[in-house]
């Protein structure tokens, strides 16, 4: 896992993924106490940074192998990205999601064009189902985070940050990212490894579902006491990655945490401020831009909302917070 | 009026206005029955493409007759972009509002730096408080689209139209535009003809509000019989101008209207499908695209989201269509 990975995705996805905004607002700037600089990953298609992974991963693959298809598990934006991406490649994807997945999630991953294959979290392995599709049918599973392609396709937007900050003048500044399995953050952070050195990678979290930081904190993998049971169900992993923890550790300032209000706050002045629609846990690092200031070092900051699918009665209790 | 001033206009405001993305999306494809590509100006510097003009006239003017600060009228949008122009350009705003235009407008233009005078639409002249305020003050009056340099301003959003449609190899489609007094669209058709000729510009208005649907269809230049009572507010206006009739005169195809309901269903399908904020009058020429396919030729067509700037109660009346 290196920066010319990212570099060499950066080329493939060139022209298929959007590039997207790095959005401001005045009323933010002031809430946070220094500037705030939102990489509007909600604009991506898919309406997340997940299109980026699954383009890279299925662009990656050798054409024959991707012919047979392509498998992914995933609540929802993962499904999603890797669904369109294998219909941009004129190929097809199985998508294995929880029953209950949000909606919204299932019916546009299917109007994706792909197949979703449903299972129970309690009683059903969905690990089982994905080995017994792919072995009868020779698909090539894409993961949602663990996985050198997806963690490059994610890092591209690294080499955007690090290209718009330069031409911001923004030289020294937290960059706080929405973290669940770590594919972002760790992306992001090699790529401003290479390319922002003096730009720091922060991971942001939910209250009580913070592995990534007290993994940083402890210096030792941490895992998560629950998987559910938080609007910002977008972001919530058992632990990171094998792949992703080591470089997190390595390149990653203290993590950050904010509370589910918090979070519904962010969507709601990223909704007035910026004219987007974050979901919760897209809203994680603009939250902590917003309201934890005092851990938060320099006179800017940049924040990745990393998607916005989210359903209308969610998007309700954030307005209601305005 | 002339192509030249909407070029010198663009380079005037780069680096200050926003380049907006223009986006898509498979399932307002599938609802327009042809590719929808939408130049999303919500995400313009105060929320609508209002600032553009603004930027453009403020940088237009003497540096010294800048200084002296300038005043404008205005229900919001407009207001709001004249008020960041002028504090970008470090001078003086004068606004004059309707006591009954939206709070959230009101309260962001005076958080932009403006003085803001509020005057009652029933009983009084605002032109008489503008030219009393200008004359004692030395304002300069920045009208609100019957102004060459705010028209050059609104029209380089035709000159990146222009751009991204040869990008993505569009040749022949119609640019449905918002529409009120014809600012936007008469600068947006000025570029299209220069820069784009093969791109008809058809502006929209909420049904009951048609003026330019009415003048364009009867050659003549007609009022509009009602001046409230429309969410689409922002872009209601008596007739359209002196300098931006003839143009759209010349140069645009038949008017569409759409109803309030389809406006709030516009809005609602661009939060949900381009994760985006549209206000009702910035969502006309989407709804439209959308829900007028009979009346539009071609398979692609080019929509304006003009601005953002909602209440979150007007916004929730948008989710429940979905």
């Amino acid at each position: 896992m290196n920066i010319e990975m990212i570099r060499a995705a950066a080329q493939r996805i060139e022209g298929h993924a959007r590039r997207t905004p790095l959005l401001t607002s005045p009323f933010l700037d002031e809430i946070a106490g220094r500037r705030v600089w939102v990489k509007a990953e909600c604009l991506q298609h898919t309406g997340s940074f997940k299109f980026r992974g699954g383009y890279s991963a299925l662009s990656a693959l050798p054409a024959e192998q991707r012919a047979k298809g392509v498998i992914a598990f995933s609540s929802g934006n993962h499904a999603q990205g890797v669904a369109l991406a294998a219909k941009m490649h004129g190929t097809s994807a199985v998508i294995i999601m929880p029953a209950d997945a949000p909606q919204l999630k299932i019916d546009n991953t299917r109007s994706l064009g792909a197949e979703v294959v449903l299972y129970d979290r309690a009683t059903e392995d969905r690990d089982e189902i994905g080995d017994r599709l792919s072995a009868e049918r020779g698909l090539t599973l894409i993961k949602p985070f663990d996985e050198p392609q997806v963690i490059a396709g994610q890092g591209t937007i690294g080499l955007e940050i690090a290209q718009d900050a330069k031409a911001h003048g923004i030289k020294d500044a937290d960059v706080i990212t929405c973290c669940g399995g770590g594919g972002l953050t760790s992306g992001i952070a090699l790529a401003l490894e290479a390319e922002a050195p003096t730009l720091r990678v922060r991971p942001a979290e939910p209250e009580g579902f913070d592995d990534v930081a007290r993994s940083l904190h402890s210096g030792e993998l941490k895992r998560n006491a629950a998987l559910s049971g938080n609007i910002c169900d977008a972001i919530i992993t058992p632990q990171a990655g094998d792949l992703t923890w080591p470089i997190m550790q390595r390149l990653c300032g203290a993590g950050l945490t904010v509370s589910e209000d918090e979070a519904l706050r962010a969507m709601g002045l990223a909704f007035l401020r910026l004219k987007i629609v974050a979901e919760p846990g897209g809203a994680v690092a603009l939250a902590a831009a917003l309201f934890r200031k005092d851990q938060i070092e320099g006179s800017d900051v940049i924040v990745t909302i990393s998607g916005g699918n989210v359903d209308p009665a969610m998007f309700t209790r954030a307005l209601d917070t305005l």
